[in-house]
């Protein structure tokens, strides 16, 4: 499997014109993919991307063409030693380690590599992982600044422990897919008709969870939060979603005022790299009921191991392209299971609900062995870019079949939202 | 003092061929800027960089081109102002936040920025940081995420307390300049007979620290520690530096096997990221007489603030071009004196030297108010390509009087070592 060419592509799709994925922090997103295609020596190709939000995206292509010259002209069969080295290069280094920019130029190579692997196999990436063996599995992991958290040792055993129930899962995955829930009702310049409006909406899909978008204005989020209650009911979880808006003492008294309406948990309320302001807010916020989740920028391995270490988070929430793609949230998946702590994918943006299932049914069939409250996101937005396009009905997404990691994009859609030059920005 | 151009340029030193710079995690660096040139409507300059050791520094320039355009056209006489704009863009966040390249990038612009400033005021930037009011001082920081550690109040009141003393503190900063240690002797591709000799000068030279690079071979390591100890007698101190290159486990072991040759501190021992590790570390190796450092990788002040809150370190040191330059380090200054921890700035490097020394003058004349167990790293490398390099005589950083920041390559070394196509590179 030796990689004969790189492409690389700035792909955006211009969202904010809706208002689709505001939040407090983010009002104005232009979702896009800075994307990559793979090609070997037999022409066949792997995809791959890592998500942005518009301005900036043409860094993170630049950050891919940088790493590109340690793939040209490389065997990527051992999946394990190819990740590795895209996050090892001892100068590149120094750009990170393994955060921002660069790393995200690595999760979309590493990703691109797993979808051509997948597709050499035949089979979809999920089901390609449930296939290794839990030693397989360990080679994958960068196992540095780990050990004092989690050894290869506990994380074979644990996979042991998961193999006698793999087939009868594989069964109940078949016939009830994966739970989800959605977060389109809730951004937050979605106005008060329109958010009751696709809430129940939600609820009528089989959706037994929505998300809605906090942080801006107080006043106005109890308001939004207590319609969207009246909306779904008393047995639909609603989450919310600060997006890092808040400090400690902020976040515990916006979550103190919305504790009334039963938020299910309070999504990213601090910033990503704060994992002793995570652990403060969950130790006020437990007693209301309220969980504490977060992930989506947490930026490597090492993060997230603090935040079990510190027990700071409830729900654990990997994004398939921020961290060093399938190898690293391999990772993450272990340590959340070592901790007990289930994990619930980010998606949304473009495409990360195309890749995100197959990590969360890889966790269900082959590490945690459950799906009690683990949900993955979905939003109703730019799948039909997409040659395989996730398939969600009653609320939960249906396995997908088709050999790779779901990560091709159409051809038209590579043109058409081409940046700058593509006709979607004439 | 409106910005009415940018030029950036990517500037590589082939250092690599001398291994000047080798340690465990970074065998071949060559030192390199990502150099930008802000003109002022009266075409006055403000020079400003980033720092890296080679590959990707291509990629750290294509994001100061993509701020850029947040800079031309704007006035930068709020600095405050200034460094929030290039942190906070609501889609360029997502790249990070305030980490990796993009935060790279915000530090070469935001130190120009101040380049700027001081060389109209006429003045060296320490001291143009020393003429601001407690108040005008505060207002340079991004407070976001630091009120659960320290708040604006509590700022004013600490720099307000060491303003009796600052008259004092410039008169003996001017007598006697700024402790300095030299990292020059301990690089890990020297062998023993240079590491002798050099260690041997240092001594001579008046420095009462030097360095040096462990962490790729425990034996060599005591090898070498020994021959430094021996080298240098009883009464300099020795630090050792790991550049992150162990887990827990492994950093105690080592510096346990150090431990008879009283390394004064351990550098780096583990990921920059893990502030749980370093707590660990620091708790094993404190009855053994060795202190705990970090900081050249640490991202921004959320991940120092919880360093110090985690009593995680006893050295705190900050990087002149990492974080989010002089603002985001006044920050970090701030919240060091409040967890009376010293600050030893990380330099060497190309020009980092030149820009730490205005930091801890600043630092010790009006904020911390102190020199003791503080000192400024020091390689003699380089220096020769400013045009307003560092003077350091008897151990000690002699205090720059030039208006600005240090911060001015000579045109000839921007020609010369232009990558890919100057000279110094056919």
């Amino acid at each position: 499997m030796t990689i004969i060419a790189v492409r690389t592509y700035d792909v955006r799709f211009p969202t904010s014109r809706e208002l689709d994925g505001s939040d407090a922090m983010n009002p104005d997103p232009d979702y896009s993919a800075a994307y990559v295609v793979l090609v070997d020596e037999d022409l066949r190709e792997g995809h791959g991307f890592t998500f942005t939000i518009g301005r900036g995206n043409e860094v993170a292509r630049a950050a891919i063409d940088t790493l590109a010259p340690m793939v040209v002209g490389r065997d990527v069969t051992d999946l394990g030693e190819f990740a590795r080295r895209l996050t090892h290069d001892s100068q590149i280094r120094w750009l990170g380690p393994e955060k921002g920019v660069m790393h995200l130029a690595a999760a979309a190579l590493i990703n691109a590599a797993w979808d051509l692997a997948a597709r050499r196999a035949g089979k979809p990436l999920w089901r390609f992982l449930v296939d290794l063996s839990p030693a397989q599995v360990v080679d994958m992991v960068d196992w540095r600044y780990l050990s004092d958290a989690l050894t290869p040792g506990e994380a074979i055993d644990l996979l042991d422990a998961a193999r006698p129930g793999i087939s009868d899962r594989l069964d109940l995955l078949g016939q009830n897919g994966y739970p989800a829930y959605t977060t389109t009702p809730g951004w937050l310049g979605y106005d008060d008709e329109k958010l009751v409006r696709l809430a129940r909406q939600a609820v009528g899909d089989g959706f037994a969870q929505i998300k809605l978008k906090v942080g801006a204005d107080l006043s106005d989020d109890v308001r939004r939060m207590k319609l969207a209650r009246q909306a779904v009911g008393d047995d639909v979880r609603i989450a919310v979603d600060a997006n890092q808006r808040w400090d400690v003492s902020a976040a515990i008294e916006w979550v103190s005022a919305l504790a009334p309406y039963r938020p299910w948990w309070i999504e990213e309320p601090t910033s990503p790299d704060d994992i002793l302001a995570h652990a403060a807010i969950r130790q006020a916020v437990r007693p209301l009921g309220v969980r504490v989740a977060t992930g989506e920028h947490v930026q490597n391995r090492i993060i997230f191991k603090q935040l079990l270490q510190a027990s700071a988070v409830d729900v654990v929430q990997i994004d398939a392209c921020r961290v060093a793609g399938v190898n690293e949230n391999i990772a993450i998946l272990l340590l959340a299971a070592k901790f007990g702590v289930p994990v619930c994918p980010h998606a949304g943006g473009v495409g990360l609900c195309e890749l995100v299932q197959h990590l969360s049914m890889f966790d269900y069939v082959a590490v945690s062995g459950s799906v009690d409250d683990r949900t993955i996101e979905y939003v109703d937005h730019l799948h039909e870019h997409f040659e395989d396009p996730v398939v969600v009905t009653k609320g939960a997404y249906q396995v997908p079949t088709a050999p790779g990691f779901s990560s091709r994009m159409k051809e038209s859609s590579l043109t058409r939202y081409s940046y700058p030059n593509g006709p979607a920005w004439h």
